[in-house]
Order: C-alpha cells, then structure tokens, then sequence
C-alpha cells in the first residue's frame, strides 16, 4: 500500500513526539496507539525492531467521508506508522487518496493528503 | 468498501461483549477502541448515532503479514464496526481479503476471513 513517508535521523521516541505535534498542528487527534513491538513479545515472544501504530483522526475530515459513505468506518482512523530503522525512524502515513479511492471523495482526500504531506514536510524541517 | 457483516436485534453494549468474546475465542484481542460518536460530539458538537471501532488483532496473522510484506502495518488492527440502527445493531468487520488483496497474501487472508466469518456466526447464533 502507498504511504505518504519520510526517514528522519532519530531514535522512535524523539520523532514521535515531533509526529503528534505536527498532526495536531493540521488538525488531526491521536485516538489509538499500538505498541506493536510490545504485543509481539508479550504474545509471541518474539523480539522485533520497535514498531508503533498511531490512529490519527481530524474528527471534520471523518464525518464528511461517514457522510459521503458510512463504510468509510471500516478505514478509520488514518494510521501513522513509526518503526526503528537502521537509519533512524521510518514515519509512514496511510494516503487517504488510497484509502478513499472512489471518485465521491476525491476533494477530501486530496484535502487530508495536503494535511499529512504538510505533517511529513513539519518533521522534515524540524 | 466489502465487510463481514451482520445485523443483531440488541443494543449495542450487549451485542459489544458478545463480539469480544466471539474475537477472543477466534484468536483476536481488542487492542484499540474509539467512541465515533462521543469523538464527533465532543469535537464538533454533532450528534449522530452511536458507532464504536474496536480495532482487532491475531498477533499470529498479523507477525505473518508484517512478515510477507512490511506495510501491512498501515492497515492494522482489523476493524470491527458496531453501530446503532432501527433493527439493532451493525456489525461490520472489515474483510482481511480486501485489505490484504495480493496474491501473496492469499492463504492468509482466507485463513484469517474464516475465523472473522465465525466470530459473525457466533454472535448470530446467540
């Protein structure tokens, strides 16, 4: 699947403080975390690179989209995926142009892609 | 987007502990849970039916997708869709073989709709 990504030279904690500012920055709240890493070793006792889901929501983009189509909820929220790289934090945002593909939706999703695109540039620059 | 789904004639917390114990017997934990409704009223003051997203995960599947191809993780946990309408409540989970369309994935995502197909059985069949 396509993600709207970066690589940013600093450790997973660093970078995700600098994510959710920059989400909060263009509206977007983060509703779920997913530590999956943990999960993993709890359940599995498998040992993998630090991996993170946040559930990243702008509550004005998802009510237009469950507007448009109620199904949309099998999508939400936005995940914005953090993993430990060998250089650094990879940061991947799901695009919502992917996500919402039908032609009904188009101007939100191209309207939240600029949102998460200017989150990506935020942390970019920080 | 095509969803597992059903329609139970019971509120919706009821139908809730039902779906979680359905999910645990099939291998999967809620690990993240949002209240759609109680998010848009708090943050746009809209009232709307009620509608939850627990978000579910088998830890075994999902290690096996993440295996097989790393940006699996833009579209965990599964989404389990409960909300309110005039016959009951929805049920709508989203289907693993949508999410996960390549043929790579295919015996997983078979594998994994089987078990998400036996969760809606089993709430049917209370």
């Amino acid at each position: 699947m396509k993600a709207i990504e970066t690589t940013i030279v600093s450790p997973l904690p660093e970078v995700e403080v600098t994510v959710r500012a920059a989400l909060k920055d263009q509206g977007f709240g983060v509703l779920t975390e997913i530590d999956v890493a943990a999960t993993f070793k709890e359940k599995l006792e498998v040992d993998r690179a630090p991996l993170k889901i946040l559930g990243a929501c702008n509550p004005v983009f998802a009510h237009r989209a469950l507007e448009i189509d109620p199904s949309v909820s099998l999508l939400l929220p936005c995940n914005v995926v953090l993993e430990t790289v060998e250089a650094g934090t990879h940061v991947a945002i799901a695009d919502p142009r992917e996500l919402m593909s039908g032609e009904e939706f188009a101007d939100l999703a191209d309207e939240a892609a600029r949102r998460l695109i200017a989150v990506i540039d935020a942390i970019e620059d920080r």
